[in-house]
């Protein structure tokens, strides 16, 4: 039996689930008659076909899945499933297959950084798909982060008990991923649909405000306009943008206690959820005089508005703009770069090292310093009230410089490719984030069309390892894994 | 009693030595009739009697010295004396006391950034100053890392004991600081006696001899010459640079073993020099190889030169340009910066987080992607076949953290001002690791004369956060040191 098949029966499975996600812009490009009829129909049919052949063949596998299983069939979800989301973009734009794969594992990793322009006159359903791959994406990351990276050992389930204070420990959030799943799914179906109530009263087409719904929940980025949100140019559809992104920056699963609790006290007792919070409006002021200072704008409100909007957009990994902020001078992209490799909170749709691990790095930091000054003093770190393991604090530090070192070293690669050093750094934080938009070549006014093939590779990658939490990622690339 | 009495006592001592050191450029003055006697003069007299007052003030203390007193001790020796090690180019030069006291800074923490131009036509005693500043900042730097940051418990003596293997543990470097420094001051004379012969018999004037040995063995970049070494354009002296940094680059305690014991078995067994031996060979081949395919030189002799000498000379963080180095295709200067912040190794005249860090971190990350596949696997990181403490490795870890966390928000602060991404952050990197040139504005064809004063403050204190090991300074920043 292959040693491998408890892995691939699920594939097929999860392959033909996500071929189902291809009905409804089938369904809208027959409705508008847009010309990319065929196209979904020859991809539905093929993926489904490729997922019932894995688990037909598979079926009658009885092991379950063990760790190594978990990271392979991990890797292999958030790998595959772009290679199918490509191919409509394949089929209907003509584009190579690398930028096709590029356009999906951006969509699907929820980055929202884009090859494609032109997008106001792309097919309608073309861009459902886009946006809903984000939206898709962010389920299957909510999942991968409350539940199953937890049990692989990685960041997740005991850096959350270590966290989160007393309300989250006793809830039925039960450790068993489907029904944990549907609870957060719930939560995360209804906001997305409020979200687009609100995007659509305040001003959008409906077809602009699901999609618009669907990228703000996956904290994606994507936009049916070029212009993004100054396409719109209206300050309420920036303030719903800016409710629904901070939501989406934090813990699902302190959503989905306040919601079946109807009471905010489970975001007051969330450590990350204050600490974002904090962070981003600290930043928006921050940015706002700077902007107003600098003579970037003429009056404050103006300074705040933009300010507000594009901050909370980097800082959230969305990557909308609202106006050219690689314009503003350099400090101020620089700084929203800085804000997104941190600010999000675990269990959100949102990358970065997570405030989580941010907020364990500091109190390390802090410890070492008091250990210096006495040295015999026992001290240690505390997290909600309750003391971190040994365990999760190397985890969380080798982390932390995993992190910087992949952005170090990706960034060499690219500028080795002969890319710029701004170009190349930005692209790779914008990437390992999953933000979006970098500065210079790849900023918010342009896109990852501009790179070549093989940058273009990198940036998949990068976008791949931040997603699956870098040691996922290298777990999977060690050659330990493959022996038996 | 003054609770500082005994440090202020120790720094009075420190400062009368100082003085000292004031005498040759002194002599020298007086025997080339250079201009700058008087400035001496009132220097020497100045210092001398401050150093004198301190130490008559608190003469009667008996009370020794705690590890807090330790941290307060370091951090005044290394920003009083570049005080008054600044004076001279103040009197003489006419410079600002901000450049000044940059220059005097650069000098005693081996970093080898300059604010001056037209070296060439300096006053012979004040290059003698410059270059005199790296030699004596270079043996206090030995003394730092091997016998006084291990007594703070701040990475040196554990780390050592650590990591270096069977012939170091049971050497006779003994735990006091007084013979310890003794031994390891004999090998750094005599290296340094060798270094300057070696220099004069392939073509070096005595006084250029004299400065750049001192600078060569203290890792510090300083030359007379605003070509640095592309003036001699001499592949003899390239190579006689090239073998004494690396020297200047490993341990010095590993040195003292070979010479007391006429082996180089010593290095064999020091992981640290292996390592940094085997990165800057690679380096060197991997820079030859791509600035010849990248068509920059016309042969692969002239490309294999060149990249030698600069690569050894920034891994080695040394600073040193034989051609100006930032003209190559961008890739190459980035990967020699990159060098900087890890090749040298603890102990050694070198800056960075050093090699035994690197090998730590390494080991470290490694074990956690172990750790993933094999949850419940018992797995301790070892390092010269001992196993390393736990508390070490937090240690390391934070430090790392620190290090990166250091260089994004010097970054920031120094694009903040207005400069651009790229001099900035190359700025801070050539501070943090005191190493010397940037790129951009601060490239090794310019000097730091380009920033204004608070940019320059900022990399004063980077220059001095990389030197102290970043901790022993941030301890001395904490509100909670201040406390009785
Ligand atoms: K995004
Ligand atoms: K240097």
């Amino acid at each position: 039996m292959n040693r491998y098949a408890p892995v691939l029966r699920a594939l097929g499975m999860i392959i033909m689930l996500f071929a189902l996600t291809l009905l409804p812009p089938l369904i809208l490009s027959y409705m508008v008659d847009d010309g990319a009829q065929a196209a979904y129909d020859e991809v539905f049919a093929l993926t489904l076909l490729c997922g019932l052949y894995l688990w037909y063949r598979y079926r009658n596998v009885r092991r379950e899945m063990n760790v190594r299983d978990g990271f392979l069939m991990v890797v292999l979800v958030w790998t595959v499933l772009p290679a199918f989301a490509a191919l409509p973009f394949m089929l209907q734009l003509g584009i190579s297959h690398t930028d096709a794969y590029f356009e999906a594992m951006s969509g699907l990793t929820t980055t929202g950084a884009t090859v494609l322009s032109g997008l106001d006159t792309l097919p309608l359903s073309i861009n459902l798909w886009r946006h809903q791959l984000v939206w898709v994406g962010g389920m299957g990351l909510i999942v991968l982060a409350i539940a199953i990276l937890p049990l692989l050992g990685i960041g997740g389930r005991q850096m959350f008990k270590a966290e989160t204070p007393g309300p989250m420990k006793d809830a039925k959030l039960t450790p068993r991923i489907a029904s944990t799943a549907k609870g957060l799914w719930g939560v995360y179906v209804g906001v997305s649909v409020l979200c687009i109530v609100a995007y659509r009263l305040t001003g959008m087409s409906w077809f602009d405000a699901v999609c618009h719904g669907f990228s703000t929940m996956g904290l994606g980025g994507f936009s049916t306009h070029d212009a993004s949100y100054g396409y719109f140019n209206s300050p309420a559809i920036e303030a719903v943008a800016i409710v629904f992104m901070l939501i989406a920056g934090m813990n699902f699963g302190t959503l989905f206690l306040a919601v079946s609790r109807r009471s905010a006290r489970p975001y007051l007792h969330d450590p990350e959820a204050r600490w974002f919070i904090g962070v981003c409006v600290f930043s928006v002021l921050l940015i706002a005089i700077f902007l107003r200072v600098q003579g970037v704008y003429p009056d404050m409100g103006l300074a705040l508005r933009h300010a507000a909007f594009n901050v909370v957009s980097i800082a959230t990994t969305t990557g909308y703009a609202s106006v050219d902020f690689a314009l503003w001078p350099m400090f101020a992209p620089l700084w929203m770069l800085f804000l997104c490799s941190f600010a999000t909170s675990a269990g959100s749709t949102g990358g970065g090292i997570k405030m989580a691990r941010a907020l364990l790095l500091y109190k390390q930091v802090h410890r070492e310093i008091v250990r210096a000054m006495h040295p015999n003093a026992v001290y240690s770190v505390r997290m909600g009230g309750q003391v971190a393991p040994q365990g999760i604090l190397f985890a969380v530090l080798a982390f932390g410089f995993m992190y910087m070192v992949s952005i170090v070293s990706l960034t060499l690669l690219m500028v080795f490719t002969g890319l710029d050093v701004v170009t190349a750094f930005t692209a790779i934080v914008a990437s390992v984030n999953n933000t979006g938009p970098g500065l210079g070549e790849v900023g918010p006014s342009t896109t990852f069309a501009v790179l070549e093939d093989f940058q273009t590779w990198v940036c998949i990658f990068a976008m791949l390892l931040g997603r699956l939490e870098i040691f996922t990622l290298l777990v999977v690339l060690t050659p330990a894994f493959w022996r038996r």
